[in-house]
């Protein structure tokens, strides 16, 4: 395995072993223990001192379903912590299969000129952009891309909110239809950005794949791991069928649903916007319902969401982003919602933090609520580079500053996602004591609070919800080093053996005989290094904490409100 | 002496004996303590648990020679610190005639209406502000207010800025000529914006004034003091002659003169903006080129700047902002720049805030390097409340990351204010480590860097910097408690029959045996309190640093760097 690293103020690479203490890491163990090891704390997120890092999981290359995962890791712009944001598309598969352990991108070009670092057999080269897709959209950026170097090679690539180095820019990965995922949360775009690398182009034709130690004990693993994606109701068909949109109507239902900028937690027009309405959209049209974002992925929750005359218009069309262009910033209509993803997917901003500043511009009066059209309008200014259009790519906390908001629903400066904290309490406690901020994804209560899987913990009390948070953050921590989907979650959670296939698969692969204490081990140790980074970059307790306004606002229809103590809340990270 | 508390939820005043921990406080010493006390220090600070504080100086309301300062202090929205800002006019020597020892303003009405609290012997009501002056510039506010409440009445106002809630905001106060002065720092005027409170207009007509326990005692020490202030070449005569814009020139021959954002310490044009250009231009154009901010005032600095008709166009016209807008931002005339002051004080907004943010907009792009008329412009979107205008009255950390930048000159958010901290390196320990942000008044080593008040200490060394910050540190919170404008620093660092009259006045006046000993366990008190509040506010040591660009980038002519290491910093706070 090959730990590779680009120097871009020296323009130079350099292929080294891979240092001893990262050998049995991938994904997030290995972007969150690097960047506590090497990145200072203290940078500017923005500066050459910063560094970011891409490193397929620890599965990523191997016929593992559902293990086509890249993390990107680096200090945020957005947090000012650390952060690791994961996507799918085939760009992980690519570079495991290439050997390549991590891919690093330190310094910054003294030149006012984009590059675009080029991985294949033949090794790592920096070469200059062609001209023609700086400050272009993903789309049109991708397809030259394409082009250029192959239909087929495998993409990473900074749009123009990368290039303008706003907080909320995402990092687009190029999917096996040539669109586009995200590894969205934390501004790792404008990272990107800030080494003028515009994109990295991997092409793994000819490369020697990803060894495993003991092939059949691996095959038989894998089918067990598929089978029990396959056997969860939650991976075997909610998801195939709706997609992530299935939750709309469920946290509707539930009184979780922010809607209004967090004024309440059900709306009378959930349904527009559901995962039913959409799958029931796609087939009249003639889109694709169901749709795999990486080869492997047996889940496929994605989609091709087309318009009227079948055209397609966006995939990874994702529940919180339908909720916060829907539910949060009241827009009723799913195609006005389907063409603003489109929008952000092309310009490369996190769909989530930029949904949740449109509801915010619609609070502070700058646009109406619920209007579609003059939010697409906010969408193509961040394309631009307008003052407005670079403040709302720059993310909800400023945004809430500029315009001198008090109810801005932010943790560590990053969004709080679709899944209201007053009558979700479980997944309350990961978004205040998460390292990346406030992030769903990092401890999914969600889990047994609302789809009563894992057992079931009560939305709306205190409750277990503190051991609850606290071992999912875990958990999740170590699904992230492996290229796993996140939902895999859902079948290990609720089938022992889906558990225990996975485990037999990194054995199989490395030739271990790791146990579940081992994984636990693992997660624990990533999330002490992420919090040990912050703890250096400024962070104490007192970040760990909701915006006020959920302490005091009611939220509706249960009423609740925020009502964990600061004791209670330290707890989480207390292992 | 009665504590005032304006609840402004329940739209009630609320007349108190002053706490017994509150008596020997006044200034700084008392806002600070206060705010600690009951502030919640992880508030939104433009939320309803925010509370402002406005509090006299100790010896503010005597015939003191210039001790007219008000403190103001609140947790800042710019910081999300602890904030005291300090003014001169008439407000402090009328609250303090009134026997107010402090006015404090809690909660926030849910009604979207302004108010004006009006003060004098009948009591303190709260009134509906007249339609006529919202929104409006504080010139034209100010003699509507006056007009309406007596050509003598002491009025503190929140200009547009305050309004809008930027975190740049002003409190602004009128001066015995109807113009202004500022609290300017930490966006103080966001915090009374927010508790929907236009302006504080105080009327000390039939007031009993302030008692004296000994007034033999006090006016012997008055006079003493007086004539400290008088012999002293900066406070007797340098700064009655030119003002603070005296320093432009001494600071450019000491290479310490930040130009074009901090890229050199030294630029070609300073004359035409220093102090002795201004002085010169005032007497051709028959202005006043030296005045008193405040009844009392000996020193007499600030001055009334006119266009070439005669006609007033600002006053407390002060190097800093001088130094912001003519050499930060390469304004090189000194009228253009008299103008955006004066547009500054008129929308009020921090003058040294703004003027290193609109030194941002120019580095960005946003307008052209020097462009006087543009920066103008730009001072008159932030009135008019413009995405831009909204952008550039939050400041430069905000600014700053909207634009991407990595070269953004803050600490704590708050700008580095008119002296390289690369070549005046005292005052940089200052602006790292005070609980206040970046301050040159929190310790203002440039007395003994480059003045040579108070000895001498080589501004491009280290040696001996730590202790001067330190003690400087610890002398201004004192100074900043008793109402006396810190120039008086100049004299009592220098002569010390003046340090001993300041003692003996306080001594006289409130019948009391201080010694130096007490001035600094003051002083060491007030810094901790500051200091504790940001701890529980989420500060560590990390946020003690200056911004990276200043360790790397080398300051011309000297070619010096910032060079401290983070245990020589942390030395700075160990007492």
């Amino acid at each position: 395995m090959k730990f590779i690293r680009v120097n871009m103020t020296a323009m130079e690479v350099k292929v080294e072993e891979v240092p001893q203490k990262y050998a049995g890491l991938g994904g997030r163990s290995l972007t969150s223990m690097f960047v506590a090891d090497e990145v200072k704390p203290t940078c500017h997120p923005l500066g050459k001192n910063n560094k970011i890092v891409f490193a397929p999981g620890l599965l990523s290359g191997t016929t593992a379903p559902n293990s086509g995962r890249i993390s990107v890791g680096a200090k945020s712009p957005l947090t000012g912590g650390i952060k690791e944001s994961n996507a799918g598309g085939s760009f992980s598969q690519k570079l495991a299969r290439l050997g390549i352990k991590a891919l690093v991108i330190e310094g910054a070009p003294k030149e006012d000129k984009f590059y675009v670092i080029n991985v294949n057999t033949g090794g790592v080269t920096i070469e200059e952009a062609p001209q023609e897709i700086i400050g272009k959209g993903n789309y049109e950026a991708i397809k030259t891309l394409s082009g250029k170097y192959g239909e087929k090679a495998g993409i990473a690539i900074a749009g123009p909110a990368g290039e303008m180095k706003l907080a909320a820019a995402n990092v687009s990965i190029k999917d096996p239809d040539g669109n586009m995922r995200s590894a969205g949360r934390g501004g790792l775009g404008a990272v990107l950005g800030s080494k003028k690398v515009k994109a990295i182009v991997v092409d793994d034709t000819g490369a020697p794949g990803v060894p495993i130690a003991d092939q059949t004990a691996f095959s038989a693993a894998a089918k067990r791991f598929a089978k029990a994606l396959l056997d969860h109701p939650v991976t075997g068909q909610g998801l195939p069928a709706y997609g992530t949109d299935i939750l709309v109507n469920i946290l509707n239902e539930a009184g979780g649903l922010p809607t209004q900028n967090f004024r309440r937690g059900r709306n009378e027009w959930a349904n527009n916007i559901g995962g039913e309405t959409m799958a029931a959209t796609i087939k009249e049209r003639g889109g694709k319902p169901t749709h795999s974002c990486h080869t492997g992925c047996i889940i496929r929750c994605s989609q091709q969401y087309v318009d009227k005359a079948g055209e397609y218009i966006t995939s990874g069309f994702e529940y919180e982003t339908i909720w916060g262009l829907g539910s949060d910033a009241c827009i009723k209509d799913l195609d006005e919602i389907a063409y603003i993803d489109r929008a952000m997917d092309d310009v490369g901003i996190d769909s989530i933090e930029t949904a949740v500043t449109i509801a915010l511009a619609m609070d502070a009066g700058v646009i109406p609520w619920g209007d579609g059209k003059a939010a697409l309008d906010l969408v193509g200014q961040i394309g631009k580079g307008t003052p407005l259009g670079r403040l709302i790519g720059s993310g909800a906390a400023v945004t809430g500053k500029v315009f001198g908001m008090t109810r801005v629903p932010v943790v560590k400066n990053q969004s709080i996602p679709a899944y209201d904290p007053r009558a979700v309490k479980g997944v309350g406690l990961t978004y205040a004591t998460s390292p990346m901020g406030a992030d769903h994804t990092a401890g999914y209560a969600v889990t047994a609070n609302i789809l009563r899987v894992g057992g079931f913990i009560d939305p709306l009390k205190k409750d277990g919800q503190v051991e609850l948070s606290r071992n999912l953050q875990i958990a999740t921590a170590a699904v992230d080093s492996t290229g796993m989907c996140l939902f895999i979650a859902f079948a290990i959670l609720d089938i022992a053996d889906g558990f225990n296939a996975l485990v037999d698969m990194l054995n199989a692969q490395y030739g271990l005989s790791l146990t579940a204490d081992d994984v636990t081990a693992l997660g624990k140790a990533v999330l002490k290094a992420e919090r040990g980074f912050n703890e250096r970059a400024g962070f104490t307790k007192a970040h760990d904490r909701l915006p006020e306004f959920f302490d005091e606002e009611e939220c509706p229809p249960h009423n609740t409100t925020w009502d964990f103590t600061e004791e209670e809340i330290d707890e989480v990270f207390n292992f």
